[in-house]
């Protein structure tokens, strides 16, 4: 339905519609609560006997009935209007209540045929909830609808936000739990409404769900005055509905009226940005106050239940050892009054039935939650046609992201019709030198602008607001609905977002064994204003320990690209963002820096993701002194300087240079798909000769990829060492003993080669050492002779 | 100043100091301008010359006049109430302000004595800023009165508020960046108000500084109608004055007023708080809105400046090479006339520096931000009142966790005149199991209350919010000032404040190398509910990577401790309360599991930090086989059950058992403080015989802490390899291979011994892996004998 065209009114809002309602949340309910327990006796035709209940019982009911209530209001109003919706299901773990709707609306039956929709089935999706081999207890990638998963908390508005994005007539109805409205990225994802364009993006509807506890806590928005509460959301740019109660019937009522209020707005919305109103729209959003725990237990054990903290996992304990607490778990099943629900097969009857969408309406079937089914591949130019010309190894180019700002820029504009990519920045986009995508594009915002601003639009496809959280989880909930992004922040602070890769990598795991989840879009970050290059932020930007934090997750879903000069970026850019199902991380430079391979060149060593450089090499088959490896823009560039001193001073020495692209290339093949044989490792780093390695990252990393190879023990690796302030480039490296006189003196002190010239150049890289020192503390300002090196390749 | 005992008034509010403050003002914007700027000719005695200008401009000059104006402000009313008050610069580089103010109080002279108020200091001053072997150009440790290092964005006010608990009368004021204020954790951190106690907390003042822009782009709080803006603050529980506009003396007047103001109110609450009045309070918080750069130059080629992104670093960029761009540097900097500033030797004139609070009123000179100062050792009873009886190893006990939280109990108590202990935690700290200590206190808790609550008051040492900055963060600001704390966390969602923990670490490594930086108490984090005991959570809520990413931080900084039991998790608590200046990591078990070690004997084990666990191998001197080595409760356990099987079984291998405690023993000497020797290393691990090591976190950790150990290659790591789903607690651990029967198979594959008792057991572990799938994926619990383990060692 196109949401424009929308008609609003509430004539089938009346006492039939809320019993049958009323009827089919029992019926969610009563799964829910069978789900906890039940192993057997699942439509209770027999009283309940111990051997019915789970030997454990795992799972979280507190949530629960509240999401089962909502989702019961939100197939009427699919139904009515024919809405195509998604649910995102903040709380933590309200599994039984997706997993419970998503069956009785067939959807599951559909994904899981074994699991059908009778007594059988019955019994199998209870046991197998929170069960060894059966699903999660939290909105898990198995369960059909889901594109959020509810493990970590604080992202499922950011995850609902990216989702509508370019799908103009999308509803992403959000339940944001009381206690994860406490976290920050939550906190700040409500602003998120100053970035969607009313004409050509979707809506979010966001339902905060006050059910007033957390595990072991009140929640902090449920104990503040409603006034301050309301403030709070209008202040954040909503219009808040409040609906509230414990009596079943009225709150059925006053949620049904409050889902239509929001459709009008949604529809007035809609109706006038069409029209030329550019100004910001206040959309609707929903409170919801319904006690933790609804239609459970009220006192166990004489202490508070319902509406306590106390429901949250499994309220009743002990079941099967406690004779009361056995009876009043009867006593709650059969509060449900299943019998009037199901059929004697175990069917839900007819008339409830008919409540729920049909097809793709239905939210465990939207196509968008199952992203890789509307996934349509990426158009990519040439990538020849942004090459960096190289005529000799070491001319300066215009800076490594400048290079893939034009290729973006490219990419924006041939799928502008297909309006499938997205490029999200924390405010650093031109600070990371992309600044070509604005020639083309701008960045979407819908906040209010001043003649003096550069790049801002109602609609663009650049996506910037300081908060790496909001940029993070606005681009997987691009991705999980089947679009394509790339993500660029500085190195250090792409911390911020470690735990969101975490879990973004586990759904991408889990998903990738499920054959029903088709493969999404790589989420691709790209790092930049790297540790090397913090001259005027100093030791707090420099953190280049995202990638050890990355290669912890599966081997099949990591890749990690460290392009030397702007050729290669572009390569690997190219390849990320036509790869599918991983989590690709780039990092490259974005300063004026020597360029060292042409186009044809930087093909045939990004293919192999690492590789001998001839042209800078000296030795012949096995003539090699020694291997100088390097991986990274800085690195790469003080190993070639230091081999230009060592082939200008002592032409004896025979080096071999190795550079590195693809990181995951040194592990083990069983241990990564990328990862070298190891007569191929051998046959590039030899099975003896001493290895200088300089790397972008923390050198222990090295260590920790190479640590089964055969020549292991050989491997010295230079990295950054947690030294650093406000200096120079070429300080920087010097700080972490990795510029070129350092480098130079460990090849001096590896070989087992002697003589005065040897010492002689020892010293002398001592004396350009104290030089260096001296110039920079007199000027500011790099030697001349090494910003201005002269190569000798 | 007690603050209850304040007489606010304004009858000093006039032109004259208006106009002195003015003056003060530009006495600071000129020390701005001078340090991003000169190095020469500080006081303009002569036209600017070219050779004046440093050869390399970095810095930030946006945010710095709105600073530089709100110290001038602070400075007033400190000195008229003699205010208790620290700053804290929230936005990222307001480096030129802190600096320019500081050292125009005096505190920088005291503190530096090489830059004296004088020609000679002031150039010093100038050229030192952002200059090679100078300081950053943020506000960092090198800055007196800091106590907040503004490199990551998003963590002022959270440290504002850790830094008031318990200082009664110590006022934080808060510059809150409007780029800032995007992030998740400033967001959420708004809400800290509920958590204080008027009565025995101080105050937090902000200042949310809308400037209008950030980098590259206007900021999103300066962009929403300020009715928006206003209810978003009260909605956040404060009450907002606005101080807005461009014209100095009006706005001087005007931020002028609103302190009284807020003085007014906090001096209402305070005396009100002494009463019996409970309730909540609605603190003072100003708006204050003015133009980024701010008496900067207006256009720059023809390009708007002032009031836009483009003043964010260094304004005028060419002043050497372009003529234009030199002249418009000169008259910026005369702009500010500092003749009438400063006499002839360079000294601020006397009419300016009465305007300063005088000694420790100072905010450079304020202790609370060098809390090294303030620092009282903590009382730790002893631990071996919390001892868990061992009666013979193996015996099951309550959980170790909750032996320490006994432990923590009593430290509340001895410590509860001090005041100088809280203990943070995101909604865990029960789910961890650290229940005694609300026997003892409560959680601090001022929203509202309902009678079924628990352990909720206005004060307590336990502070809780489901948000791990927070807590972080309120802890951080409560170190930073001189107290002590313990954050308890989930193992795997501990990765939200990655990047908080790497500036901590960084202002730990930086203020221990700066002589007048007093020692802190060290950052305690204690990680339960852990990768192998996420039975009801599964995958998402496993990742013990939170150790891998701490140890790339400075050696002499981080330390990882891993107890095996509770008696050992005491002893190591113990030690980490008592230590200073660290980031201590415990990862301990919160179930009802072995113990191990009696309180003498995990002393003994302890204070090694590793060592041969005797009782439990049966090799002697030389005639080792094998050496099963554990770190962690779970790989401890599982490793002792494999010992009691082979034991039982093959009594012919010899095997060493070593347990590992202080992770960092792993490492060399040379790469940690804590480090083993080689001969140290080799008489434990043996040089040449297999090690079957059971790691609790990711395996490969432990081969990058041991690759350059003579054994190494002999080392073969079973660890959590990212499989894990809801299943049983001893599922976890065969999902992964670090089960017992699996790793009685890698001690038969890895020892030169065979013979049909060998391949019979090969089978019977096979078996046993069979036979515990079956049984779990049909009761949803473990294998009782597993469960009920007999013990043979």
């Amino acid at each position: 339905m196109i949401l424009s065209n929308i008609t609003p009114n509430t004539s089938d809002i009346n006492s039939q519609t809320i019993q049958l309602m009323h009827g089919y949340w029992r019926a969610a309910n009563y799964l829910s609560v069978g789900q906890i327990y039940l192993r057997n006796n699942p439509l209770l035709k027999r009283p309940l006997a111990k051997k019915d209940i789970k030997l454990m019982r795992l799972g979280h009911w507190g949530t629960t009935p509240g999401q089962n209530f909502i989702y019961t209001h939100l197939n009427r109003i699919i139904k009515k209007y024919e809405l195509d919706m998604v649910y995102v299901s903040g709380p933590g773990h309200g599994g039984p209540a997706l997993v419970g709707n998503t069956y009785l609306e067939g959807s599951y039956s559909e994904i899981y045929p074994e699991i059908t929709q009778d007594e059988k089935g019955l019994k199998k999706l209870f046991k197998q909830f929170s069960f060894p081999g059966g699903i999660p207890s939290h909105v898990s990638p198995e369960c059909p609808g889901s594109f959020h998963e509810g493990g970590e908390l604080g992202y499922s508005l950011a995850h609902s936000f990216g989702a509508v994005l370019d799908n103009p007539n999308l509803i992403a109805t959000c339940v944001v739990g009381d206690g994860e409205a406490e976290t920050g990225a939550l906190a700040t994802s409500w602003h998120s409404n100053k970035f969607i364009n009313p004409e050509t993006d979707g809506v979010v509807l966001p339902i905060l769900h006050l059910n007033g506890y957390k595990i072991a806590n009140p929640a902090l928005l449920a104990r503040i005055p409603q006034e301050e509460l309301i403030k709070l959301m209008e202040g954040y740019g909503w219009k808040p509905y409040i609906v509230a109660g414990d009596e079943p019937l009225k709150v059925h009522e006053d949620m049904a009226f409050a889902l239509e209020n929001a459709i009008v707005d949604i529809q007035e919305i809609k109706a006038k940005a069409t029209q030329t109103d550019s100004k910001r729209p206040v959309w609707p959003m929903i409170i919801l106050k319904t006690p933790k725990g609804w239609t459970g237990p009220k006192y166990i054990d004489d202490k508070p239940v319902e509406n306590h903290f106390r429901s949250h996992q499994v309220p009743i304990s002990d079941p099967i050892n406690n004779e009361d607490h056995f009876q009043q778990l009867e006593k709650w099943l059969r509060s449900y009054q299943v019998d009037q629900l199901f059929d004697d097969e175990g069917t839900l009857k007819k008339e409830y039935q008919q409540l729920a969408p049909k097809a793709c309406n239905r939210m465990g079937m939207n196509p968008h939650t199952n992203g890789g089914l509307l996934l349509k591949d990426l158009k990519l130019p040439s990538v020849k046609d942004f090459a960096v010309k190289v005529n000799s190894h070491g001319d300066i180019g215009p800076g490594d992201t400048r290079s893939a700002g034009a290729f973006l820029k490219e990419v924006m504009k041939i799928n502008s019709d297909e309006k499938n990519f997205r490029l999200f920045g924390p405010d650093e986009i031109l600070s990371n030198r992309l600044n070509e995508v604005f020639e083309t594009t701008n960045r979407q915002w819908n906040a209010q602008t001043k003649n003096t601003d550069e790049f801002l639009a109602p609609e663009g496809r650049a996506m910037e607001i300081l908060s790496e959280h909001l940029c993070e989880g606005w681009l997987e909930g691009y991705l999980l609905t089947g679009r394509h992004g790339l993500f660029t922040s500085y190195e250090a602070f792409i911390h911020i977002i470690d735990s969101m890769f975490n879990q973004h990598a586990k759904w991408l795991k889990v998903t990738k064994e499920l054959p029903w989840r088709r493969r999404l879009a790589s989420l691709n970050i790209l790092l930049s204003s790297h540790v090397w290059r913090q001259d005027h932020n100093g030791f707090t930007h420099q953190d280049p320990g995202f990638i050890d934090h990355v290669i912890n997750k599966k081997a099949s879903i990591i890749r990690v690209y460290l392009p030397p000069d702007a050729n290669c970026l572009l390569l690997i850019l190219k390849h990320c963002l036509e790869s599918k199902h991983y989590v690709n991380v780039m990092v490259a430079g974005k300063h004026p820096s020597p360029q060292w391979l042409s186009m044809d060149q930087a093909e045939l060593h990004c293919k192999k993701g690492i590789g001998i450089w001839e042209w800078a090499s000296n030795d012949q088959q096995d003539s090699t002194d020694l291997v100088m490896a390097c991986a990274g823009d800085i690195p790469t560039l003080e190993t070639l300087a230091a081999v230009s001193i060592l082939r200008k001073e002592i032409q004896e020495i025979k080096i071999r240079v190795i550079n590195v692209v693809d990181l995951m290339k040194l592990q083990s093949t069983n241990e990564h798909p990328h990862g070298l044989s190891d007569s191929d490792f051998d046959a590039l780093f030899t099975k003896d000769k001493p290895v200088i390695f300089a790397f972008h990252a923390y050198p222990w990393l090295i260590h920790r990829l190479t640590y089964k190879r055969n020549n292991h023990l050989n491997f010295h690796v230079r990295g950054y060492q947690e030294e650093g302030t406000i200096t120079t480039p070429f300080d920087m490296t010097v700080l972490n003993k990795l510029d070129r006189f350092h480098l130079v003196q460990d090849v001096l002190n590896f070989i087992p080669k002697s003589g005065s010239q040897y010492d002689y150049l020892k010293e002398k890289m001592k004396d350009m050492l104290i030089k260096h020192r001296n110039y920079i503390e007199e000027h500011g300002i790099d030697l001349p002779e090494v910003k201005e090196w002269k190569w000798n390749l």
